[in-house]
This record gives C-alpha cells, structure tokens and sequence, in this order.
C-alpha cells in the first residue's frame, strides 16, 4: 500500500478498538483517532483512550463531545441499572438495556466527515460479531449499509473516492482479538471494559462487558491485566 | 393514520425543513424538532428554527450542539468565502464549497436516535433533489441508503418497528414547495436562508441560496418576505 495512506479509527479505550488501531497501524496506515464524550458513565474509558492515543503516536488525536444523554434510553447515559452475572445466553437473547440508541450511527457518521475533512478513505471500527454482546449496530449488515450510505451521501464517494468501512475484528472471538493484539505488541493494561467501574475506576467483574473479557483472556490463555474491585469473582 | 403518531423533523429555519413541518403536522403527526447548532455562520437559523417551532407548537423541539468546525472544509463552517452571484448551471457543475462534510448523514443520525428513545417511526428531512444546489447528501439515493442503514443498525429496526425517513419535498421545485407551504399556512417570514447574511440579519440576496429563494417566489408568483440588504440586487 501507499506510504502514508490515512485512516481514521475510532478509538474508546477498550480491547477492540485498541486491538484494531493496532491492526491499521500494522497496515502502514497513518492514523487519526476519533473518540467521543457522550455522557458515558465511565469517564475512565476517555482517559484510556487518550493514554492509547498517546503511546501509539497519532498522527491526531481529537474528542468530539456529543450530548447523547438527552435522548435517553440506556443504562451507559443514565442512572438505569447495569445488568450483572449474565450468561452469554442471556446476553444474546435480547439488545441490552446498556445499547444506546444509534450509538455507532453516530460514531462513524462523525468519523465520516473527519475522513472526508483529512482526506482518507479509510474508517476503523472495532465492531465484532461473535462477542457482539447483542447490540444491532456491530453486525456486518449494519457495517456494510453504512458503508454503501457513505458512498452515496459524501462529496468523496460521489467524486470516486471510494470510503471504506474496515472491520478487521468483525469474524473475531474476544480471545482472537487479544491474541491478534498481544501479537502486535498491545499492551492491554491501558484498556478499560467495565460497565460499572468504581470510584476508584476498578471493574466490577460481573457486568456483561467485564464477562466477555474476562472469558476471552481466559481463552487466550493470557494474563487479564485488569485491576478487578475487592469481591469481584 | 393513527391519532397523535411521533415524528422527527429536522428544523434548520429554511423554507424547505419549514414546509416539511407544516406537511407532518398536516398528516397529523405529533412533531418533535430537532435542530442543530454546528458552527454554523448563521445563528440566526436557529433563531429561526426556534420561532418557527414555538409557532407550530411542537410536542418537544431539542437543540444539539455538534462541534462541526473541527472537522474544516466548509464556507458554512469556517472563513471560506461564500460563492456569489451564481447561475444555476454554476451551482450544479461541482459539489459547492458550502458543502459540510457528512452533515445530513451527522443530522439524521441524531434524528435516528432521539426518534428511537421517543418511539418515533418516521424522521422528516426537507431535502429536495430538484434545487439542491449540487449537494450529494440531499439525493432520493442517499436517503434509500440512510433508511436502509437505519433498520440494520437500531433496536426499532431489527425488532419490526420499521424507520421511514420521509422527504416529500424530494422532488419538488422550490416555487412548489412555496407555494404547498402556503397553501399550509406557513409564514416563510419567519425563515432563513443566507449563507453571508449581514451583521443586522439581512440576506445578501446573492449567494446560491438567497438566489435558489428569490427564484422560488418569483416562479411561485408569492411575495418574497426576505428582509435583503441595501444594494442588494
């Protein structure tokens, strides 16, 4: 590929996006990451974004502010309880309560006009279908509807310049993630996962999000570097 | 249809998402407004959008402040000079440097997610196809796409409450949409749509849009309500 070619990666602080800024970086890509405030009950997650930013050299680095708690609707924008100890039967049984409405509509359409803006083609997004936690925005249908969309509805796409839409994660299980990452040289004590994180920013270990990394570094067979609160199982 | 059914309309305080209001509420739709604050030259459209919704009596009418400057590349968003003085065919020769990065996408994105949390089926958008004034992102296609993306993409979708996007000025001139505007009562003195208006608020009656409305009324045959500069031809 081209020296240089930019992509923009949106970046939250958790295993997946750090595992896929990695994989762009890897691809040669100079990366511009995106990571949003929304009213997330974990500030923690922005400052783990940053340090990540921070020790993969960005070419850019910005925080947009999106005031997503006005519509309501989730337990990550409001006071609704965090769902604890579920079995991934449960989790796939229904969208979670933690899904915010549009979440990732809204991400990659911000991470669309900061493409169009640089100049790149190429948009990361850590989305993953296997250990999808149940949310409808991390499906490859989703992921390739946005795309043709972006195609149709950006002076980029309609001038040839064809934007794409990379999901290096989308077949992957969480400990193929890890794995994939660890292999790149990521350093997973940067990330954070939780849910429901202390005041303290220790995990609860028993929301959905701390189960399914949890699982997956067990599978990996790997050390989950996560600083989990007293008590947690 | 039935008695008090939600919509979103996005409400800039043009003339455009101004009839696309009145129409919805003509069909009976209970509106909730939606209207942007991104940097825009013009605060005066959102003073306008603001008197025009509190004119319709809208169920909810949110404000969203989204930090577009960032992202450059636009003479609606930056210091760009804006274009003046020219014919149609000038317009629809390339896409304008008007043009704002994936802004529908971005609008219709936060119209997705307040109409899901509201449990609203049908955003409005007054896009038209006819006077587009050579904007990708106000084409039937991209729209198509947006909706399709939009049931992939969100709980109401992939649970059966299918989102409808709905454009009925999409292909209308701008003289019909005056004219079906009117024939609803709307009182067009209320809106907006110079990109350079003066430091009092006047329209500088020669950028495309000024150009795109003086037309619209002339063919139309209606008085044009527009306060325009000295001078201005």
């Amino acid at each position: 590929m081209e020296q240089g070619k930019k992509a923009v990666v949106l970046l939250s602080g958790g295993i997946d996006s750090t595992t896929a800024l990695a994989m762009a970086q890897a691809d040669g890509y100079q990366v511009y990451g995106l990571t949003f405030l929304y009213g997330q009950r974990q500030g923690l997650e922005v400052e783990a974004a940053k340090r990540i930013g921070r020790a993969a050299k960005l070419a850019d680095h910005r925080m947009v502010e999106i005031d997503l708690t006005i519509f309501g609707g989730s337990a990550l924008t409001s006071d609704m309880a965090v769902p604890k100890r579920r079995s991934l039967e449960e989790m796939r049984r229904q969208v979670p309560i933690t899904y915010v409405p549009a979440r990732n509509t809204i991400f990659l359409s911000f991470a669309l006009a900061f493409a169009e803006s640089i100049g790149a083609a190429d948009i990361f997004i850590g989305v993953n279908a296997i250990d999808y936690s149940g949310y409808p925005d991390c499906r490859p249908e989703f992921i390739r509807a946005f795309e043709a969309m972006a195609n149709l509805g950006t002076k980029a796409g309609i001038e040839g310049r064809r934007i794409k839409i990379r999901t290096p994660l989308i077949e992957m299980s969480k400990a193929q993630i890890i794995r994939a990452g660890t292999a790149l040289g990521v350093n997973y004590t940067h990330t954070t996962s939780c849910y429901d994180p202390d005041d303290e920013g220790l995990a609860c270990g028993a929301c959905d999000s701390c189960l399914i990394r949890k699982k997956g570094f067990a599978e990996a067979g790997l050390n989950d570097p996560t600083r989990y609160q007293e008590g947690a199982e």
